[in-house]
């Protein structure tokens, strides 16, 4: 099995606590890390996680609110202080660039690596991002400002070659490759060896989907129907769901209703109110909705599987 | 005695570790709380040190560079998500207010207060607040960029009036503030009792100096001379003596020796290199020189006495 997991940085709101620090996660995908959201301190937690500033070549940023993005400052720094050489990818709305860049030019001047920003349209579901084995795409999201979830999904994976059927025909090492991508095999006197003898299918492509911030929007539901697992912010519980619709958020219930709705196989509640002193409540809401669902935490780790 | 503590948010330097945060301090005169420097995650270090958000209205920056402001963007977010109303004055060189100000026009465009800043030259030694109780000057310092230490200085305080002669001289409440502030009592048959046998002296008034970030720098001598506490950058032992030079900083052999010819009391030594592993060698070296030093970290509180 191949690693894909996400790592909770940060999973409070906008107010920081003792308990909670700012939104921030990496998607570890085959040992290639992938940072969502970079609030104030992300680089304190991803080094508190023992994760390795070197893997790390691309940020998504879901919106321009402070508790998503400004620990952006600070993480470029220690990138260049550590001696960085490879472009650090950022992708976010268009804004993004020009309030981040003034910034950069003034305390960052002499960096040993390049920041690009790549702008997306939060308002669409497009690609922004694809390497040979990852596809990134935005989930369009109701927020006060323009906001965009992300959708990481594998690639297909080639197809497992069954080793003892190797042995058996002694199928030769430069054709492996071959095999792999379906072809059949033939022996040295002429015997047809079907694909299907060879190889048995790959674990079909895992995919995840980050949802904050947003109020309960269906229009997300075609976007991220199956994912393996779903992380929905769940700021408040039903109890306040006025103020919920008044700062555009969701209650853990209406999370719940995405995830069961979507037909997610699993859910991570986050982004929690600093007023929130038992988040237990909120688990238990979702969970009559939703019955797999987990709350984040600063230091977990979950495996998309 | 009035409550004058120095508290140690982040004293690690530009780089992080999993062991010290970025530098920021809290001095707490008299319950009013006054920041130096703000690095990245000073917000939540001052919330994990139970420290009143309510209380700080003025915060001193000695340099721009990130390790020693990043934070202020979480910090003056936070304020406003807590309903500050009352100015925050932030005193640093006139380059800030450039670089911040669009940014909080961004990030911050709905505050409920006034983010006032306000200029000082970091080449001269001057005064740059006062209030009824404490004057703050800067202390020039050399570093890679223009750069200031502060000096906090409680002002003369009223002498204290001795109890047993107010009761026996009966001295009426309306000339209680008359005595303290050295005028001799009349007694309602004409006998002058002198000031002296009415009161005794108040505490000297108790003096802080902040120095980081800098090289050894003799020019701060005089300024600091006799206070009672000097929080001076230790950034490198002397084996990096290279190393120190070359980033524009001091050695905790510096910091004691600048320690020493200023006469202070005591020294607290920080902005710790994250190269360094065991920092009691930092110590030794000081107190080779000056044996009255300590060693800052996360959460210390050190009272000045």
């Amino acid at each position: 099995m191949e690693r894909f997991e996400i790592n909770i940085l940060g999973c409070g709101s906008a107010l920081p606590t003792t308990k909670h620090s700012l939104s921030s996660q990496v998607v570890n995908l085959r040992d290639k890390l992938f940072m969502i959201d970079c609030g104030e301190a992300a680089q304190l937690q991803f080094r508190a996680m023992k994760l390795s500033f070197s893997r790390l070549d691309h940020i998504f940023i879901s919106h321009l609110h402070g508790d998503h993005c400004f620990g952006l400052f600070g993480l470029i720094s220690t990138l260049g202080m550590l001696g960085r050489t490879a472009d650090l990818d950022i992708y976010a709305q268009p804004d993004a660039e020009k309030v981040f860049r003034p910034m950069l030019n003034y305390f960052c001047s002499e960096l040993s690596y390049r920041v690009v920003f790549h702008a997306f349209d939060p308002k669409k579901n497009t690609l922004i991002f694809e390497d040979r084995t990852l596809k990134v795409s935005t989930i369009p999201l109701r927020h006060r400002v323009p906001t965009a979830g992300f959708l990481f999904e594998e690639k297909p994976k080639s197809p497992h070659i069954v080793r003892e059927m190797l042995d058996f025909y002694q199928i030769p090492f430069s054709q492996i490759n071959a095999v792999k991508e379906g072809a059949d095999f033939v022996t040295p006197d002429g015997q047809i060896v079907p694909n299907a003898r060879l190889t048995r299918p790959a674990e079909a492509p895992k995919r995840y989907a980050y949802c904050s911030d947003t109020i309960y929007y269906e229009k997300i539901i075609p976007i991220i129907e199956n994912v393996d697992v779903l992380y929905h912010e769940a700021t408040f519980c039903e109890t306040r769901s006025e103020r919920t619709k008044q700062t555009m958020h969701s209650t853990a219930r209406q999370a719940a209703e995405i995830a069961r709705a979507a037909n997610v196989k699993q859910l991570i509640l986050g982004h929690f109110s600093a007023r929130i002193t038992d988040e237990n409540l909120l688990l238990k809401e979702a969970c009559e909705v939703f019955p797999n669902t987990i709350l984040a935490k600063e230091g977990l780790t979950v495996t998309v599987e």
